[in-house]
């Protein structure tokens, strides 16, 4: 696998924590930002943890084009701009995995409620603002962005992947590059509407339990 | 009825429609908005067009405490934060009107979807942030901006509300408030999520149609 | 026009006033029934009603594939089965016409609440049952069964068609057939989800205002 | 804890199983039934597998009568009128936990899509038919039915609970009787609506893993 992986929204926690797991893990990776300054602001700090030559950050749309594998970390509320905004770089030859979460807060409702996606997922959403044809998954949507950016610790439990069986094992490998993360096949892209509101139950547990870090793992299956 | 009525987003094409249409009518309104300035200087146009001694414009919160029916005028994403700004001066002896649409545009995607609300409607969202025991009704989601607007041009069409039964009264007085609309009973305010999309289904009808003023009517009811 | 129209569901109260008023326009028109029996018994009914030499009664797949145009009108409890039923009779040639409502009664719930659809709306859900390249549309929802079954009466109100453009003025031929209804252009089949529910809020409109016949009506646009 | 539990739809797999479970950890069991044979039948089948003295078979009204606890196991197309029938046996001195997924299996669609409920999810929706101020739970939707009725092998993952925080324990005591089973705090009521669909999930995840017991569980979290 060479596939460089840009992360949208990569000077955000979440997808810096996984753009660092990445580069850690020696993949090449590039930060993407609305702006070209703090996506290589991001890069630095990257560089500062882990010392992999190939980290660079690039405009969102710069890095869209650059990449084989485009990871879109951003919130609910700006999903769509971004989408729009990159829509120009994709096509057919690359893999997208889209984070997103439709949380309520995204319109200064509650963080523990979802918002309803009118084409049944923030994933689908995307999907919409993407030419036809795009290789399109869900995933990455759970993983607590604190224990990401702690590289000293290790992760815990399953990334539940939605989307087309065709390249699933690319994204299997991205999980897999993440030590102690497992891939579970969670079906089609429309089961996203079922894992993406995992994220905000996990928030309330988190409240509830006094951890920053709960998530999910599904039990009684062995690796196929 | 001499209830002053206070309408929160009255900046707005569709708030200000409203006071104007009010103000028109004899009615005592207050032109609400997060910025007293630019409330003072809408309620300064609203008397441009209409000879009304009481228009005044005031700070949101203000607005609301000194109103006996508030009318909540404003786009889905701010919706949550100015419920909030005002809750502090809602008690059960004032009426809440909610207008608000949950357009998908809100955040970003198209204006002919919707959002799904976590607790049924926006208006039930809203009514989530005030005081236990608000008198809260769902109205005049699908009245043009641009025909409210236009006073020289009479209204067409019905405005479904949903709330209570206690005071829909108290809201059909303000429905014929303004010339040829008609009030129709449209049950409970859970109802809101069955009215509220109407609201983007004739925005495609507008664009197919090349009008900026469809509406809706209840055929085969007579007053009751 | 001369395509045969099947209602499949054709023995309820909707289909059986639907294929009434077709007949009487003079339509070619199949009743469709799970039972052969009870379609012939139907047609039979239909023709003392109206002096129809074509109308005929026949069991659900062979009307489906008997005609140009088929009608559904199943109860939502029902209607994936019925669907899968006549999957193998329908082809590109034939236009489908859902007139499906997820009324929560289909669960035992009431009859003024809808169930959500996965698909986005009970037309997007059958049209999942089909073969892709069916030409569907969602129609005729909201239209008083009562009223439909009493010839002497004149209709009223609009009947709003979500689906694709191309065959629209087939859906409108059927629509004008039925004298003093008019077809309003609601969009694609993805608005199906706001027009179903209307049919819930109007059973609750029929029941506060004692009548059992309430309709829609667009106000403020003319005949394209 | 020597409340008696009534497991309401206990002749189902699902709600044997449970049944099975409880009574072998020496808790007093009723099986529930529309039919009073069926569940006197029942309750023989589970004493053959458990010695359990207390273990008893009732109508579903005499059942929920004669329990402190009802368990209702149902299918959600049959959960209205269930829940209907046992309203009048049901008072605060109870605590009734929903375990119901609205799998659209119920309306003849996918056994791995869910309807949207109105109220929100299915254990609202039953909330709705019992007295105001029941104390209502929803807990055990995604533990396998094979595996529950399989007493030789022991159970895996989490009981994911809501409801409200003052007779938590009495359900955590539930989910703790069967051995390695954990109970998990998820929240308010509403929260429901996360949770049931995961059933739909681990239907997907059985059959592309070749299981019939997945499961879920929280990582990242201790006991409290």
């Amino acid at each position: 696998m060479t596939e460089r992986i840009a992360v949208i929204g990569g000077t955000g926690d979440e997808g810096f924590g996984l753009a660092l797991r990445w580069a850690s893990a020696g993949r090449d990776v590039i930060i993407g930002s609305r702006d070209a300054g703090r996506a290589a602001e991001a890069a630095d700090r990257l560089k500062d943890q882990v010392s992999s030559p190939t980290v660079e950050g690039l405009e969102n749309l710069e890095a869209t084009a650059a990449a084989g594998i485009v990871v879109v970390t951003v919130p609910f509320s700006g999903q769509a701009a971004i989408y729009k905004s990159i829509a120009a770089a994709v096509d057919e030859s690359k893999i997208v995995i889209d984070c997103t979460v439709p949380v309520a807060a995204n319109v200064g409702a509650k963080v523990t409620h979802t918002l309803g996606v009118w084409e049944g997922s923030a994933a689908q959403q995307a999907q919409a603002f993407l030419p036809k044809g795009t290789r399109m998954y869900a995933a990455f949507h759970s993983l607590a962005a604190v224990a990401l950016n702690d590289l000293a610790s290790e992760m815990e439990g399953d990334v539940l992947v939605c989307g087309p069986k065709a390249d699933k094992d690319v994204v299997a490998d991205l999980v897999h590059a993440i030590p102690a993360l497992r891939f579970v096949d969670a079906g089609p892209l429309e089961n996203a509407r079922i894992i993406e509101p995992i994220t905000v139950l996990l928030i309330g547990i988190n409240h509830r339990y006094k951890t920053d870090r709960s998530g999910i793992h599904i039990t009684g299956i062995t690796e196929r």
